[in-house]
């Protein structure tokens, strides 16, 4: 079994082309023996947002902390505290965060999204 | 894509056999169009527990809210908000909240584990 908590994990800023203020913890991968999917812990920082991007793997989503929007296929969903999204595989789709904290999400992807 | 916040999913009693004080929501199924992994929210009541169990897909799970202690292989480890696991599939667990508030915590599972 593989026990961390948050806080021993490294917090990486995120430099994809069209990401603003993202940083990202690996919290499980194939390097702690994932086999299938993995989990990472998103955070934006006011006004920050991931790039308008297109891939063919799911995420599954689970919003912490903060307030954001979604933007998805050329509309706007709001997210807050508890909000859970799956986004399909092949869809466009950018997280921004609209508010004055943290906005903190989990995100789990097939193995081969974990990039 | 399937967008819906915690408070709208129901809540179920998990009445397995050896199970105390625990309830799920469902928030990503293949009922929702998940095609390889769930996403569900169980919530443990002071004192309440997991069956001390075995089954050959993994957990990956990431501690919400609370206090608790995952029991693995005759080891006992604690548990709080921000702790996360990976439990590998043929091993025995148990997950036991030992706080005074719920423990929520989040348990992704390939689908065939969503049972």
């Amino acid at each position: 079994m593989n026990v961390k908590h948050l806080d021993e994990i490294p917090i990486h800023t995120v430099t994809m082309h069209g990401a603003e203020g993202v940083k990202v913890r690996r919290l499980i991968s194939d390097l702690d023996g994932a086999e299938h999917f993995a989990m990472r812990l998103f955070e934006l920082e006011p006004g920050g947002h991931t790039p308008l991007h297109t891939h063919d793997w799911e995420h599954e989503i689970y919003i912490l902390d903060g307030t954001g929007i979604v933007h998805y296929e050329g509309q706007d969903y709001p997210m807050t505290s508890g909000t859970v999204l799956l986004v399909p595989g092949g869809k466009e789709h950018r997280f921004r965060n609209t508010g004055q904290t943290p906005l903190r999400f989990l995100c789990i992807v097939p193995l081969r999204g974990d990039v």
